[in-house]
């Protein structure tokens, strides 16, 4: 597709935007289903898709982990499916009444949530991803662009084309489009007349070079470099655990631990323990001097060490003499995306709470809690280290925007100003 | 101040805003009471300077309008000074739980608002303006750097010293810095990594210089192409009191109409009146061909007409055959920061609300009541047509981000996950 093509196609999404903003639950709800049950009859159809992206895949030395991303088994058909029809059932996303307040008697402002417009997204190989993100979008009124793994490929076109053939009637809009080439994703990052909001996944390097080459607002994460802060007050067995856990429960996720901070008075007690069940998980310690003391076998750490987000089995770990050396410590070197303290003071969690500043702040859990299915918000677009519009995970809220709708009798400024102004008695309704 | 100098300064700022995020109700109440005593005991050092800027700026021939704004009479500082302790009394926007869920039993999530962090706010030359930004930034927790317009530098200089000096001790660090000249701006503009979100206003050239060179969020907006659409079934004297309010009320505010669209079935009755009452407050009407059928003296109207913000009485004058028409020229030709329709319909009240995509949709009220203070929001720090984040007129809610507060007993994910998966409840408590 020419940029000019692709400009076009873009454009007429923007229309498509409106028709689709003016659609009612019961319509998007019936598209959902429809969504739902094409990809069910084309299952067939899907895996021979699914068969030749994979035997491409495989013939370039695809690694295992990302062959398992690509792979549409059946398991994850009916899991997206299961999706789908769930995401139909959730609340109505769009026109929720956020605020209704009179400004004088009959004379009614509301706030009410609307669908951004257009949104693109950029996501992993992973064709159930494309399936959850069509799905979010439709739910939220939402027209898309979606750009899938390359490793997708044949795949994703022929989803894009069920959804799009099963939907677009009811709704009465060609409401998603899927582009395949880096240059498309290149000539969308211009468009910041026609796109409102871009969603990107995947490596670090790439999410960064979507937000350092674009005015349209991105919403996402670069770097996951996540942390668990033992307290004197730890519980030693909790600290273990959440350790463990924070670390080793899937070690390639944006949420996992990649720092660990030590206080120095439950240092001798934690560290020997810790070292020995990040051992039996075969985790690689890169210790600071002071931790090498109670950790011989350890690696000698350097200063970049606590600025790595590792997204295997390694970690850093360094020992602080107060929840305050910790909060400082984040301040300098989080990604300001999850941060967990464990402690048994009811003060030190309230501090770490309000002063370190990331967008999910745990006390005795595990960071992989970080995540929107397991935060109840349904689906997850994804999470945002963004301090501004949505921050953490984002579920369907993250995908509406908001309108004042003021409704009136024919009032005018002039009488509400100067020496005989009426005055406005702001009467909040809800 | 050398570039060098000022990222030192901002750096500090950025230190200072966990000292100040930190600070509680009272404590930022009581700075506010300090402020307000401090700017009323030196009013008479404030005149003088204030006089200083009134002199340099007559001899470089300020214009009376500019003038009015620079000059920070009595009236006006006892006005910023209510203002102050008006913000000191609204509810503490920091802290407030948006949502409580239970994930499972003793298992509780929150998502509470904390402040954003550091703020730049870049503004006219208005003294009141700020006292009233720096107001909203100490109510709301921010730190900031102010940056107001060139003319009003002393006033400017000696505020920013008089609030620092009055507040520092009682919060507790050195939360606000005054920067004055144009490359300071500049040098600014490329502190993304200390600065999370910029406000400015003044000239829309300026604003868009701003987006277009800065990877930090900016709040605000650049265009002001604002609407009135007469529907057929419009009330007339409604119609006429609301073209002429919202055109003349306030010519230079960005909320000012700039376009007029009259449905067909109703223009011979309300173009001759609409006529007569413009005509009588000086306005000129740029007017398409079939327009200058009801308005023989207008002005013929050339299509860039519809794109101008005229800022003055001037506006453009179209007839449209439909609501929907209505509708598709603001898709093209809005700057979606408010469009009012007038109408006795229900309807097509609801139809525009739904459709005519911008931060404030009106029915039956003037545009000009787009303004914080007419909605209720206490102070105002300018008005968003951004989709993400705040829309519309931004208030301390603007200012606050949220975090995803968690907490646990030990949890792990490897519990909630597997064959024998813990289930979450996911139970809201608020």
């Amino acid at each position: 597709m020419s940029e000019k093509e692709l400009r076009n196609e873009v454009a007429a999404l923007r229309k498509a935007a409106a028709v689709l903003a003016a659609t009612d639950d019961k319509t998007r709800q019936k598209a959902l289903f429809l969504m739902a049950g094409a990809i069910l009859s084309n299952r067939s159809e899907i895996h021979k898709a699914n068969e030749e992206d994979i035997r491409r895949a495989k013939e370039e030395g695809i690694s295992p982990s990302l062959l398992h991303r690509l792979e549409f088994t059946d398991e994850k058909i009916d899991t997206a499916v299961k999706g789908l029809r769930e995401l139909a059932m959730l609340p109505d996303p769009v026109g929720k009444t956020l605020m209704r307040r009179e400004l004088d008697p009959g004379f009614v402002l509301e706030k009410k949530t609307f669908p951004i417009g257009v949104i693109a997204m950029i996501f992993e190989a992973r064709p159930d991803a494309l399936v959850q993100m069509a799905g979010l979008c439709l739910r939220s009124g939402n027209t898309v662009v979606l750009k899938g793994g390359r490793e997708a490929m044949d795949t994703n076109r022929l989803l894009c084309s069920i959804i799009l053939e099963a939907t677009a009637e009811a709704v009465g809009c060609s409401w998603l489009l899927g582009i395949e080439s880096r240059e498309d994703v290149n000539a969308l990052l211009s468009m910041d007349g026609l796109i409102d909001l871009i969603i990107p996944r995947g490596s670090n390097s790439f999410v960064r070079f979507v937000m350092d080459n674009t005015r349209i607002p991105v919403l996402g994460h670069s770097d996951g470099i996540c942390s668990v802060f033992i307290d004197e007050s730890a519980d030693i067995e909790k600290a273990i655990r959440i350790s463990v856990d924070s670390k080793c429960q899937y070690p390639a996720a944006c949420n996992a631990a990649e720092t660990f901070l030590v206080h120095r008075n439950i240092a001798s007690r934690f560290l020997p323990l810790f070292a020995d069940a990040m051992r039996d998980k075969g985790v690689r310690l890169h210790c600071t001097d002071e931790v090498l003391e109670y950790i011989p076998d350890g690696i000698r750490a350097v200063d970049s060490d606590f600025d790595t987000e590792y997204l295997s089995l390694e970690c850093a770990v360094r020992i602080v003499s107060s929840v305050d050396e910790a909060i400082e410590h984040l301040a300098e070197h989080s990604s300001h995306h999850t941060d967990a303290i464990v402690t048994e003071s009811a003060e030190n969690r309230d501090k770490y709470f309000k002063l370190v500043d990331s967008a999910d702040v745990f006390c005795n859990a595990s960071t992989r809690f970080a995540d929107g299915f397991r935060f109840g918000l349904g689906a997850e677009v994804g999470i945002s280290t963004s301090k501004i519009h949505a921050r953490g995970p984002v579920g369907l809220d993250g995908l509406m925007t908001t309108k004042w709708l003021l409704s009136g009798n024919g009032e005018t400024v002039a009488e509400y100003s100067g020496p005989d102004a009426k005055v406005f008695h702001h009467k909040d309704l809800i």
